[in-house]
C-alpha cells in the first residue's frame, strides 16, 4: 500500500529561519558552550510585577474558557490603553483578542484574501509572514528596501509597480522587525494614499510601537483609522511591550464591522485565548510609567552599544536602527547561514558563542540576504559587548577555515 | 470609493451555534434572571490543586516564549501519560503541543488536505469542525448517525458511499461530542479498515477519553498507530480531562514523520503555546488517581440524573449517553433555536432559566437537527434537576405561546 501523501500546502510551510539552527545551539550547550541568543526577539526584561502578582494570588477555579472576543476586563484594559495613546474613538467592539500577534496577522490575511491572492510587503520582512501566507494559501509580493536607505520605503511608483489585480492588501511592520526602521509620518501617509487609490487593505503590524529611539515619533495606523475605516487593520501584541512573549496575547483592531464580525467567528471556532494570561495582562493599565522609561532607556543603550560594536568590525555594515530591537547586518561572508552554523558547531571564544538568525528567510526574493543576519539585541549591554567580540573573532576564524 | 470587500472565505465561517445565543443570555442576566449554562462544555469541576499551586509559587520572570513543539517538561509529562495508558511506543518526538484541541484539529486538516478537498465525518458532529473546515477551505461530507442507533456508526457500505476522489480523511470524535456515544472496538476497527482500504488519513478526536460510563471501555486510535503508522492522527486536549479549558492546551500525535515535521513548521510560525499554562499542565503526572475517580463518578451521576429527568418530560427523546458529557435531545418543537431563544428572552421559572445549544449547527446536512438541542451536563446534579424542571415548564410555555 502506498504511503499516504501529506498535503502540498503542508510541505510549502517554511521552517523558521529563527529557530532552525536551534538543534546546533542545543548541541553546543551539551558540549558545555555558553550560547548567547541574539537569534530571537525574546527579551530578558522583566514582566511587570503587577502582572506576576495575579499569578501569585490566583483563586479562580476551574480554569474555564474565556469569551471568544476576549476576557471582558482585558478588553477594557486594551480600550483604555488605545484611548490613552490618543485614539479616543477605540471601543472594545473594535477589538479582537488573539493568541499572540501571530494569530492576529493570520486572521487578518484570511479576512482580506482568497486563496492564491497576493499581498504586498517590504522585504526584508518578519519571516513568519511567510508561514501565515503559506497557511492561508496566498503569495507575498515583496517590495525591496535597502540598507543604503536605512531600509526606508521606496517611492510610490516602486510600490505601485507590484500591485496586480490579485493584490488585496499591503502588510507592513512599524517599527520594523527585522530592520529596526521606524517609518516617518510621510511614509505612513504614502501607504494610506496608495491603499486608498488602489482600494487595498492596509494591515499595520505595530507590536514594537513603544520601541522608538532618538526622540523619533511613531506614527500609528490608528491615526488613519477614521480616514480609511474599511481598509485599515491594526495588528498588535503584548509580547514585547510587557515582556509577555509566553503569554501569547495579541490584538486585531478594525473599524470595518465585517472584518471584526468575521474574525470573531474564527475566534469562536478556536474558543478563546488563555484565561490566566488575559487576567494577568489586564493589569496593563496599572503598569507604572517608570517601567517603560526603564525599558526604553535600556534598549536605546543596547542599540547604541551594539551599533558601535558592529561598526568596529571590519567588513560589517549596518544602518543605525531607529526602533524595535533588531537590525539587519551585512557580514563579510557569502553564506550567512553557513557562518551562523559555524559559530555554533565549530567555534567558541573562551567557551562562549553567539546565535544569530540568517537573514535569507526574511526575504521573499531568492538569493537576497545571503550575506546578512538579523540580530536581536535582547541581552544586556555587557553581554552584547561580549557578543560583538565573539562575532569578530568568529568571523576571523570562519574566514581562515574556508 | 467602493467599500473594500472582505474575503468570501471569511464570510463562509459560521458563527458558533454554541455561542451565538450568548447575547440573549447576557440580556436575561441583566434582567436579573439566573441562567444555567448547559450550552457549552465548560465544566465546573475544579482544576487539580497540584496544577494551581504552580501559579501560586510562580517565579520565572520574564514570561518568555516556550519551544514551538512544546515546553520540554510538558512534553515529557504527556509522553508519560500516553505510556501509562499502555502506549509505550509514544516518544516526545511523536507529539506536538497545540493551543487547545482546536488548533490540533485545524493543523491536522491542513496537513492532510488541499483546498477544496473533502473529509468524512459523522453527523451530528462537533460544530467547530465546520469552522476549521472553512478556515482550511475544505468540505465536510457527512455520514448520518441516528438517535435510534444510539448515534453509533452505520455500516461500511454507508460510509464508503461517501468516499470520493477528493476524500482525504475520516475525522471522528470518540467519546462523541455532541452525542455522548462511545464507539466500540469493532467500530474503531471498521474505521481503521476503511482508512486502510481507501488510503485515507484517520483523525481521531479523543479529548473525552476518560469520560466513559457503565464500565464500557474506550478504544483509542493509539491502539492502531502501529497498524496504520502513516495514516493515523490523534487529536487530544487537556481542557476536559483536568478542567483546563482556559489553559488552551492540546496535542497532535502521529507516527507519520512528514506530518509531525510539518505541524512543527506551522507551530514555529505561531511561535509557541502559553508558557505558564504548559508548566502548570506539566503537573498532570502528579494528579492523584482519586481526582479522576471523583470526576468520573460525578459525571456518571450527572448523566444518570439528566437522562432520567429528560425521559420524564413528555415528547422529549434521548438515547442513553455512554460517555463525554453531552447528549443530543429531541424536543417536541419545530425549531429548537427559536425555543432556546424563547427560554432566554421570554421565560423563567422562579427567576431562573436554562441555555442549550440548538443542534442544527452540529449537522452539515441542511434541515437536520432542527428539533434537537445539545445538552452539556457540566453542572452538579441538584442544578441539573432544576434545569430539567425549567425545560419542562419552558416547553409547556413555548407550546402555549405559539
Amino acid at each position: 500500500m502506498s504511503k499516504r501523501a501529506v498535503s502540498k500546502r503542508l510541505l510549502q510551510i517554511p521552517a523558521s529561519p529563527i529557530r532552525k539552527l536551534v538543534p546546533f545551539a542545543m548541541a553546543a550547550k551539551k558540549r558545555g558552550i555558553k550560547v548567547y541568543h541574539l537569534n530571537i526577539g525574546d527579551p530578558d526584561i522583566e514582566t511587570p510585577e503587577v502582572m506576576l502578582k495575579i499569578l501569585k494570588k490566583w483563586s479562580q477555579n476551574p480554569i474555564s474558557y474565556s469569551q471568544s472576543q476576549g476576557e471582558p476586563i482585558f478588553l477594557e484594559a486594551l480600550k483604555t490603553y488605545y484611548n490613552q495613546l490618543g485614539f479616543s474613538f477605540i471601543e472594545t467592539s473594535h477589538l479582537q483578542v488573539t493568541v499572540g500577534g501571530s494569530e492576529a496577522i493570520s486572521m487578518a490575511l484570511l479576512a482580506v484574501t482568497e486563496a492564491r491572492d497576493e499581498i504586498i510587503s517590504f522585504e526584508p520582512f518578519y519571516t513568519n509572514y511567510n508561514s501565515y501566507a503559506a497557511v492561508n494559501g496566498i503569495k507575498i509580493v515583496p517590495v525591496l528596501t535597502k540598507p543604503g536607505d536605512g531600509f526606508h520605503l521606496p517611492s510610490v511608483k516602486e510600490i505601485e509597480k507590484k500591485i496586480s489585480r490579485k493584490t488585496k492588501a499591503i502588510l507592513y511592520c512599524n517599527p520594523n522587525n527585522p530592520t529596526g526602521t521606524v517609518y516617518s509620518r510621510k511614509e505612513i501617509e504614502m501607504l494610506v494614499t496608495i491603499a486608498k487609490k488602489n482600494n487595498l487593505f492596509l494591515i499595520a503590524d505595530e507590536v514594537y510601537r513603544e520601541f522608538v529611539y532618538d526622540r523619533k515619533k511613531h506614527t500609528s495606523v490608528l491615526s488613519y483609522f477614521e480616514n480609511i475605516p474599511n481598509q485599515a487593520i491594526l495588528v498588535d501584541s503584548l509580547s514585547k511591550r510587557y515582556s509577555l512573549c509566553g503569554a501569547r496575547l495579541g490584538v486585531l483592531s478594525s473599524l470595518n464591522k465585517q472584518i471584526i464580525d468575521g474574525v470573531l467567528r474564527i475566534a469562536q471556532g478556536r474558543l478563546s485565548a488563555g484565561l490566566v494570561d488575559q487576567i494577568m495582562a489586564a493589569k496593563l493599565t496599572d503598569v507604572p510609567h517608570s517601567y517603560f522609561q526603564h525599558v526604553h532607556k535600556e534598549y536605546q543603550n543596547r542599540r547604541n552599544v551594539l551599533y558601535k560594536g558592529l561598526q568596529s568590525i571590519p567588513g560589517v555594515k549596518v544602518p543605525k536602527p531607529e526602533g524595535a530591537f533588531y537590525c539587519i547586518v551585512d557580514l563579510p561572508v557569502k553564506d550567512s547561514e553557513d557562518s551562523c552554523k559555524f559559530l555554533l558547531t565549530d567555534f567558541n571564544l573562551n567557551g562562549e558563542t553567539v546565535m544569530f538568525a540568517p537573514a535569507q528567510g526574511f526575504y521573499a526574493t531568492a538569493g537576497l540576504g545571503k550575506n546578512q543576519v538579523r540580530i536581536a539585541y535582547v541581552l544586556n549591554t555587557s553581554k552584547l559587548k561580549k557578543c560583538v567580540k565573539i562575532l569578530e573573532a568568529g568571523l576571523t576564524a570562519y574566514g581562515k577555515k574556508k
